[in-house]
């Protein structure tokens, strides 16, 4: 495409590992979407840092980097103890996502058997096949929400007008993404798309990310601010919700980024329908329900302030509130499994129900 | 209190007249929290700009400076080309909150039947008598919601915490505000308060205004991103919300800031009253649902960046998406009156019925 300024998907891969290489290169979120900086990560601390501080973020995308964490780990150290100790320290760099934890044991199984000096290699490869999975369940995803939106398309005329939240998208995952993938590949098919971006705050990923996704891939869309969505619904300018996930109970109650329990709420009000994302990686069936699930809570100052870009163009942070006042940032909240029309899964969409889980993902339940 | 360095609640009064002054004092609402600076308004095109540009904000507030706003106009020409030109320049400033109308209207009805030279004074009084009014009103409202607080705090052991959306303090209103009144007269009298203070994206007159005026009257209080507030009810540490109201038609839908919907719909969810202040001003009997209220939409501006104090001390503007970004920008939404438990008014807490509301303000729906 020529004539097409926006650089290829593939520019702005939110991980890769160079071929052969034994580092990984993430894009570095906290620029985004001011500057698109490359970070390389050679170390298992600097992957846990890279976790811990947000570098990158996103249930899948974490438990990649974490899979490539314990890999460098243990090109440093492959004993047991040396093992144990990053497997433990990558794990605590975030608590809510489920996917760092199923990666990083996926990584320790596999490698755990083998002799010491085979581990490193081995945990590698078991990291590359995470991705390349990764990548499949983004593509099917993307396929069976198509679906959806195909019929969409097909009960009204005009545009078809998704709402999301925060960022589920190529950023948040190894291909393209999530809840997003189903846009993308609806525009790359010729489907006429609008997307309702929420901001998502405090840290703004809607505002930072997922709208300059939009833009690079040259798909439709508008900002809003959080409070907003409800009355978007009411007017009927919103056809379906699409959100992703950072842990799913047994029951379907869904864990995802602050602010989605009210879109949930918003969109049974005014009976649009309401679609979680759904890895397999992602579902937790050792909870029985949402309130088992660990909420992460962070800084204060990510309420308290804002990072832009000022008039001069420099990176600024700026204070929103009067001085000492106290803030407190919960960073991801429970949608209950009865406001969840359905999961789109890599093995379709199904109800958001203990039963439709177990028939659906039988290896995950045994 | 000489150990108390917090000033006098008088000195952050929103609006005030300096006795037999022809211009009135307004607090300029955009240079806070960082900053306590003061505004003479001595024109009527100074009071239109400044409810226009949000120097002042508020239901209440917006009128009060609309009547003395007309009170300016007539000073330079009383007649009746000019009465008329003045209350539509003025009512044009914000289409919202019908407050402002009403409080043209009122004035206009008084000098009217006047003689032209006796019009201005006329004015100046019945915009007296409107802060006087709405002074009172607040002090109703204060205590028929304090009655609520004091119940909660009887049925439970320990903190009554109340969440609030936006500003409906001191800072929106000419006395003790409306939805804060209740906290305001419950601190005072020692009853244990926390309040949680939504951060109000875009405009954050959460973070802005209601964090610095609980800070300035000393009520215990956290600021969170609007988003949160479900979680936060989910968790059980809510046992009240109180909001204001920009206009109620007649079957109670409640038109209020941007985000109010959401909360409504989540205390719904977890079984947490949901209150609205209502000062009779506010009440549009015309309307026969929130439908038909006019949501004001403003610049997209609003929501691409916010403002803030820098490392520097500097009020500083920072852009938080994509160059080119387009977003949209309503400043309110309707809250449906099922979702309402309660109307504070100034003549007691009913319910948000159209037989509740014609019941106690008849004159209202003649």
């Amino acid at each position: 495409m020529p004539d097409d300024p926006r650089p290829d998907p593939a520019a702005y891969r939110a991980l890769s590992r160079p071929s052969g290489a034994r580092y990984i290169e993430v894009l570095d979120q906290r620029a985004l979407p001011h500057a698109v900086e490359r970070v390389k990560i050679a170390s298992a601390q600097t992957a846990a840092q890279a976790i811990r501080e947000m570098w990158v973020r996103g249930a899948p995308l974490i438990g990649a980097v974490g899979a490539y964490g314990l890999a460098l780990a243990l090109r440093a150290d492959a004993s047991d103890a040396a093992l144990r100790a990053s497997h433990a320290a990558l794990d605590a760099a975030r608590p809510t996502a489920v996917n760092l934890r199923w990666a990083l044991d996926r990584v320790r199984a596999t490698v755990a058997p083998l002799a010491i000096h085979l581990r490193a290699e081995a945990a590698w490869h078991a990291a590359d096949a995470i991705c390349a999975e990764d990548a499949a369940i983004n593509d099917a995803i993307g396929r069976a929400g198509l679906a959806l939106l195909r019929d969409l398309a097909r009960r009204k005329s005009g545009v078809v007008n998704v709402m999301t939240h925060c960022n589920a998208g190529a950023l948040a995952a190894t291909a393209w993404g999530t809840a997003t993938a189903p846009v993308f590949l609806g525009h790359a098919e010729g489907l006429p798309l609008h997307v309702w971006v929420s901001e998502t705050r405090p840290r703004l990923q809607g505002a930072n990310l997922t709208a300059w996704e939009m833009r690079e891939r040259g798909v439709a869309h508008t900002l809003f601010a959080d409070g907003a969505s409800a009355l978007l619904m009411r007017r009927g300018v919103v056809d379906i919700v699409l959100v992703g996930a950072d842990r799913v109970a047994a029951n379907g109650d869904t864990c995802n980024k602050i602010g989605t329990y009210h879109k949930a709420l918003a969109a049974r009000d005014n009976e649009v329908p309401f679609y979680v994302a759904l890895p397999s990686p992602t579902l937790d069936p050792a909870l029985a329900d949402g309130d088992a699930i660990p909420i992460e809570t962070r800084a204060a100052d990510e309420v308290l302030s804002v990072t832009g870009r000022d008039s001069d163009g420099r990176t600024t942070s700026v204070t929103i509130a009067p001085a000492g006042t106290r803030a407190v940032n919960y960073a991801f909240d429970i949608t209950p499994a009865r406001l969840v029309t359905g999961f789109i899964t890599e093995r379709g969409v199904i109800a958001a129900t203990r039963d439709a889980l177990a028939a659906r993902f039988p290896e995950r339940f045994r």
